[in-house]
């Protein structure tokens, strides 16, 4: 076909904060395809913290991306060319396809999208994995109870917003921790959540005694470092923390820093608890539904951060943690 | 009565390890009863290592003991003087009585002893809040199933002893971490471990991989520090950690150690809880009679380190948090 594919494979397990030489930026010729396979051009990337973890040596939940491997990414296409009749040309599919333009897919993993129920990018937020995230994290591992006061870090970012407008949905308080007015001023005026601490300017522990009198019933937690420190200090009895991600944590090149405040654990009767949206793939369908009628009914905003080209991949990639993205972050691939 | 009680009041915050000069050495002219008091010579008093805490300024499950007050402890003593008919002289009851010879109580909170059940120390032991402890702290927060793999820190002392024993009742394994030779051989030898690790002369994150080949599902922390951090890496998928205290960080004198591998969480969607007893008072009764029941059918052993003399307090409570006793740490307040 002649097609020419531009991929971001690994070429050395970063230190600290990734850097542009730790990845190779390849042009290749795209094979042909094999019985059953479709070859799907890309539209979007989703970038998640998450893949910093990837990078590195040690095995998590999933392998490392090896050396020379194309960079793991979530991502959404189009089906360009297809010799697998499930998988017909014109068919917008998400997966796991890697920092590249085009991706050979056996079908296998392949996630059908209906571009006619939302925006494209949305796929890759509230109805993808963010939303997935939010949803199990906060309902399945946070149990929350209406007249609860959730908090949530990151709050602006692709999983945070998501928890804080379903806590609202659900009766509860939803308490915003983010950094920078702008931020902040989202959170309340677009997001309806009843408050916002914005931690470049003010004490969080100060913030979270203020704004949750009564102490924090479910914390979900994406940042790790001093503010989780901070919301271990105001549990209520009995409160949730729910683990979903460190992000202030996965480029520290000394040795993480725990939570020093666990001990809270034991004053407060409270949990902490690890959660990793795969354990619940078989509810996804049902989750995807859910939101999906949020947001047709107004009740739940999905806001992406677009970037432009994929060759602006190691930059952008670092918006996240410098906490330069308003919404969730995502690679466009293609122009209009 | 012109009776004498002598008691250790405390005299300042510690900082670190508590010093003899935390505490005065005071003594006094035992008043007169009022209606309805009863007046206890103290026998036995518990060393806890949650007795450090209690020293601190900061307001934990329980406010701290203020200065001049006599020291928080839990004891057993026989009544010795009544205007109280619930309990007659001869009596033998247990409650909070303090670091001290002789206590006058109301009757509220008096829990009444049976000595024909068992020696008056295992009512400070294995019928007491170690016993307590370790049989809500197990059963309820650590969800132990047959089979599972039970690891338990400070494993010789007063909870450890018991959280490992009521394991391989339970049909678990039971995993234990001391400190020394003499502590692991009575742990496999006497209590019936299936195995020990020495963490004076190990390293437990090996010693865990070694005796833990399918992970760990329950940890039952007392220690916190290194151990904690040891056990986090070594967690079976769903694993559950009780965090009931940690006495490796009462008496640092910076920041508490938080734990630096809570992340572990997340990838082994484990649960980290906190449990304090005091919240299952009301079952404490059915739990005294299982306990007992293990213990008349040779299945569960309660054994104490008892130190003579009351003014050795200061000292004889360090050996908490050395490491020196084996067993159930108690002073002896009166001699035979």
């Amino acid at each position: 076909m002649g097609l020419v594919n531009h991929k971001f494979t690994l070429a050395a397990r970063p230190v600290g904060l990734p850097k542009r030489t730790d990845w190779a930026y390849v042009e290749e010729t795209v094979r042909g395809l094999h019985e059953g396979e479709v070859l799907i051009q890309v539209l979007f990337i989703s970038l998640d913290p998450a893949m910093r973890g990837w990078m590195n040596q040690s095995r998590s939940y999933v392998p490392p991306v090896a050396i020379g491997e194309v960079m793991r990414a979530l991502a959404l296409g189009r089906v360009v060319a297809s010799s697998n009749p499930l998988f017909p040309i014109g068919k917008h599919v998400s997966g796991s396809f890697g920092m590249q333009e085009y991706f050979i897919s056996d079908g296998k993993g392949l996630i059908e999208i209906d571009p006619s129920v939302a925006p494209l990018p949305t796929f890759l937020n509230v109805l993808g994995m963010p939303g997935m995230t939010a949803y199990f994290g906060l309902l399945e591992t946070g149990q929350p109870h209406p007249g609860d006061t959730v908090v949530v870090s990151a709050a602006t970012g692709g999983v945070g917003a998501i928890v804080g407008q379903i806590a609202k949905i659900k009766g509860c308080r939803a308490v915003g921790i983010a950094g920078g007015t702008d931020k902040c001023c989202y959170l309340l005026n677009d997001l309806g959540f009843d408050a916002a601490i914005d931690y470049k300017s003010e004490d969080v522990t100060q913030g979270l005694r203020k704004t949750c009198p009564a102490g924090i019933n479910v914390y979900f937690d994406n940042v790790g470092g001093d503010i989780l420190d901070a919301a271990l200090t105001q549990l209520a009895r009995g409160a949730r923390v729910v683990i979903c991600g460190a992000i202030s944590q996965y480029c520290v090149t000394g040795p993480v820093q725990g939570p020093r405040n666990y001990l809270s654990l034991l004053v407060n009767r409270a949990t902490m608890k690890g959660m990793l949206v795969f354990d619940y793939a078989d509810r996804y369908a049902h989750a995807v539904q859910e939101l999906a009628g949020w947001m047709a009914a107004g009740k739940l905003k999905s806001r992406e951060d677009i970037v432009e080209g994929i060759e602006t991949y190691p930059d952008t990639f670092l918006k996240l943690f410098r906490g330069e993205n308003l919404g969730k972050l995502i690679l466009k691939v293609v122009a209009d």
